[in-house]
């Protein structure tokens, strides 16, 4: 219907909607399609593949068209990018709802999902992308910082100061490890096959130095480790020639991980003795070949990761399938190291800890520094790990689209945090609203037995209850928006997720909704893994006062024993 | 835990709970697990296979103690029949939300499923058996009837009346279908292969004759149609028998289908020259002889049928797999006639029309018998089918614990009545508050290609978006309690489905409920058909002012292009 155009959302403080929630729903749709945020804002594609923000323009000039009239009393329900409905709802209802890409199981698969979008009836939506409150790649930075984080406080006392990280890959998500590294203080190897992947994480100020010679990188890597220095250094070379040759050194880092696109064996991978330009030639002149290669290259390269394990270091997959490879090449022993969701990430699930995420509507960097220096204020003394990430995204990180900012809190957290961005909003302090949010990957708003659900202590890896439960008490529970999606992050038929946003403008109204549902959505992390027999989860619902009738935890004061 | 006990709700006006809407859950959980209306109730089975209402008895006894304590400002979070959570909302949300079943879909198999069952960490909820609202078996007469009806409208102007219906099947299901011709004001024919089945629906009282001997009901039928008297003879004989036969005689009646259970080649069907007995030792010393002659029977049974259809008989399949069979066992032309559900189902779905129900929390018939009459007075003018049906119902189908009723209302409809009990309750005209539900089988609650959703319009059959997109909407617009399901029918990976129940205890809280509620529920049903491509959907969305900003319905006082 409508020819591509350039989308970017207003600025500043005035209403063009009926209310804030409205505004800022538009606003966030918009800012997801800015060429500043988006990957291919031409297709309405965010990130994540073929993640959209709405079904095609047509769709997405109605859901403005519609967000600009929607009533303060009223809810919109968009199906895959598509605004199909609108019905009187109450102040307190979220003002959008979204559902996008579920299939019955039975046809949940790519290709009944690729026929149904041929015909327009359907559209991928990511995790954030559909559900308006994707910020850029500052998540993905963070994630990996989070996780290496975790790392610190579990194995180094809080810190990776002194520490060597090896690792592989400096790709799209792989990139974000040299500067995750360094912002924790720590000092990074990373081997990398493609001098341009290499030279672009330099120039872009993500990794420190390079080289193609393996004693002056180790030597640099001794010397900011001597003197607890940060410092990411690139080595242009192959993980499987590299660090098996390490092992035979017996040169041993304090933590081992791996970026390469090892998921994909031939698209992907790089088999050791090629050069990129080789192995692009090998690829289609004899892709059998190539694979055959390739997979022997994975099973050498996990068995040096499992060597260095042996020899002391940490060391975890990051769900890239490196062992799963290998352990198909015939490497027995792959999985004698752990993912980093069972590993680092579930700790902070079960204190209901994940990506929350915020948003300035005036889109002033400056109201991004003042919430910045709240938080810190607020959680910096207890959490050196936030502390050093806030400070450090300030200096690093540019802002991409309206300037938002990503940490991880947990239970009890959020709320706070809310209470305080919608103070400030009531005092002035803030140019405009601010639009609270988070990744759909988050302690108990997704089921997805390969990534953020695998290994779940009880088995429950695969029961999806949970992100539908998850939707449906922040509906109920105060979110300006709330959408359910499935295929995020691992594909379709492999996760079922939920996400919510819910605007901090100033209001009494907003102070209840942050008040609530920034309780219900991580408190629903905690329910999940407690329910799953997670101890430290069982131990933050009872201390925190999250009520859980099959557990006994919160109902003290009327079990029903005395009941009517 | 606890030991096995019959469950029976409270009646009556006393409130055991802190308002009415904790109430009405309680006892409506109390309802399905009655012995009166449950299957299995010692295993907390209500029906269909093994649709259970609560867990296991400790999550049922969890559940009962936490609504008693429940406040007008929480909700409760039940995952797979067990109560995992309790949450601050506010008045206007739900009591409860629900989600039973779900897998994330890769995994969404039987095996998957019973083994997670195994470890008692999930429930198979049916449709109605785990969100509370079952109501017996008046739920299927009710459906057959509706379907009946649904022929009736479209083919004979409206009544059965001298119309002779020729079908087999007097099983569980099937059973119904002799009372739901004579209440359509038919005649119907009935093949039966087993006695006992037919002695127990003419003792009680679904059927009111049978005979082994063609000729004597041939003769029976005959007399009835031209008297246009209602009647039902069951025919003691195989279908894939006396249904070729009746063709070759030239014999054609009105209308044909077929309940035998044709989806169970080996189990349900009895393959034509075999008595029950026969059949049954067949069965065990030679399956694949059994299933070769099953569906060899099958084929010239599906035949006969396409035989009626071209000698000028309305013919349709209910659902029960038989062309399905017959196409396998080399009947090319068995798929010749419609699904029940395209057929003469669909067309009530566009206007939201689908199996209301309701139940009166005084346990006192006369609640019932006076809604009847209201319902009666305010749609039976204009509606002579649910007049009929209203009538008989009172008349014949016994009450199975609480006293409850079912009819179909269509969008504008539902909140009509909802409101004219709220009004009755709150004059002091019934004795109780009366409980407000639905089938999760509904116009706009389900995603089940091989079911409810079979050749939509626009091919859209497998998209779950609607189901989660009706629970979400019910949940911001005062449902009381709201579920969402996986499997109910047609079994894992086949169907996504939510239902919703709402309480009418007089108060202007209900009222505010039942006035939203019961136009988004049936209102998902009007969207879902209109998006697809429906037009008669589009003609309700636009006369009955239901709001689709994507197809431009409804929106134009206020379309954006004139907004801020
Ligand atoms: N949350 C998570 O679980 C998570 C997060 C980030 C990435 N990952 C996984 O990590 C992998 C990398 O993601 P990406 O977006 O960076 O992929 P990418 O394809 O953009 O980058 C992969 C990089 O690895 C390099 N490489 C390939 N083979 C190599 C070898 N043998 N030695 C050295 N370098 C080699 C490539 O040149 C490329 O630069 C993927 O498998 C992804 O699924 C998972
Ligand atoms: N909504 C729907 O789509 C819907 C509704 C009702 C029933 N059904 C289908 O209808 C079928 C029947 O359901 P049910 O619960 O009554 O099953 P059931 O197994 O209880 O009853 C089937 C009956 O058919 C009889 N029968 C079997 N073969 C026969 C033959 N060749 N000739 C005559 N009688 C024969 C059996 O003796 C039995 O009484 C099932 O396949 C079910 O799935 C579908």
């Amino acid at each position: 219907m409508s020819a591509v155009r350039t989308i970017r959302a207003p600025r500043g403080s005035t209403l063009t909607c009926r209310g804030w929630q409205q505004e800022a729903a538009m606003r966030m749709l918009m800012n997801n399609l800015d060429p500043e945020v988006a990957e291919n804002p031409d297709q309405l594609i965010v990130y994540g593949g073929t993640g959209k923000a709405a079904r095609n323009w047509e769709a997405f000039e109605r859901i403005v068209e519609t967000l600009k009239v929607l009533r303060n009393d009223e809810t919109l329900l968009v199906q895959s990018g598509k605004p199909v409905a609108v019905f009187e709802t109450h102040e307190r209802a979220p003002r959008v709802l979204i559902a996008n890409s579920l299939l019955v199981p039975k046809w949940a698969t790519w290709e009944h999902f690729w026929e149904l979008e041929g015909k327009g009836l359907i559209m991928f939506g990511q995790m954030t992308a559909g559900s308006w409150i994707y910020i850029g790649s500052q998540g993905i930075i963070q994630g990996t910082y989070e996780t290496l984080a975790a790392v610190a406080r579990q194995h180094f006392g809080g810190s990776l100061e002194g520490r060597v990280v090896l690792t592989g890959g400096l790709g799209g998500m792989g990139g974000a490890q040299p500067l995750a590294i360094t912002m924790n203080g720590g000092v990074g190897l990373i081997i990398e096959v493609d001098e341009r992947r290499i030279r672009r994480r330099v120039d872009m100020g993500y990794c420190d130095r390079w080289t193609a010679d393996l004693d002056e990188a180790l030597r640099w890597v001794e010397e900011a480790r001597q003197k607890r220095e940060p410092l990411s250094v690139a080595l242009l070379g192959n993980c499987a020639e590299v660090e098996p040759e390490l092992v035979r050194r017996g040169w041993i880092p304090d933590v081992v991980t791996d970026q390469t696109s090892a998921h994909d064996p031939l698209g992907g991978y790089v088999p050791a003795g090629l050069t990129v330009a080789e192995a692009e030639r090998l690829r289609s002149s004899d892709p059998e070949e190539y694979v055959r290669r390739s997979m022997a290259s994975m099973a050498a390269h996990c068995e040096a990761m499992v060597a260095f394990q042996k020899a002391g270091a940490v060391v975890f997959d990051y769900g890239n399938n490196l062992r799963g490879q290998a352990k198909a090449a015939g490497f027995d022993e792959a999985f004698s190291y752990p993912g980093f969701v069972p590993a680092y990430i579930r700790p902070l699930f079960e204190e209901g800890k994940g990506p929350f995420r915020w948003v300035a509507l005036s889109g002033d960097p400056e109201d991004i520094y003042k919430t910045d220096r709240v938080i810190l204020e607020e959680f910096g003394r207890e959490n050196e790990g936030l502390a050093r990430w806030l400070r450090l995204a300030g200096e690093k990180i540019p802002f991409q689209g309206l300037p938002a900012r990503i940490c991880w809190l947990g239970y009890g957290e959020r709320d706070r945090a809310g209470l305080l961005f919608n103070h400030m909003v009531k005092k002035g302090e803030l140019k405009a609203p601010i639009v609270i949010g988070r990744d759909h990957l988050d302690a108990g708003s997704v089921a997805s037995p390969y990534r953020e659900t695998e290994g779940m202590r009880d088995g429950s890896d695969a029961i999806a209850d949970w992100p539908i439960l998850n939707a449906l008490i922040n509906t109920a529970a105060g979110a300006s928006w709330v959408s359910v999606h499935h295929g995020g992050g691992v594909g379709i038929g492999y996760s079922i997720h939920a996400g919510q946003v819910v605007v901090a403008d100033g209001s009494d109204e907003a102070e209840w909704r942050l008040a609530h549902v920034l309780r219900t959505d991580p408190g629903m992390g905690v329910v999940r893994h407690a329910d799953a027999g997670y101890e430290r989860a069982q131990q933050v619902a009872r201390e925190r006062g999250i009520k859980m009738p099959s557990l006994g935890i919160g109902m003290d004061a009327g079990n029903g024993r005395q009941g009517g």
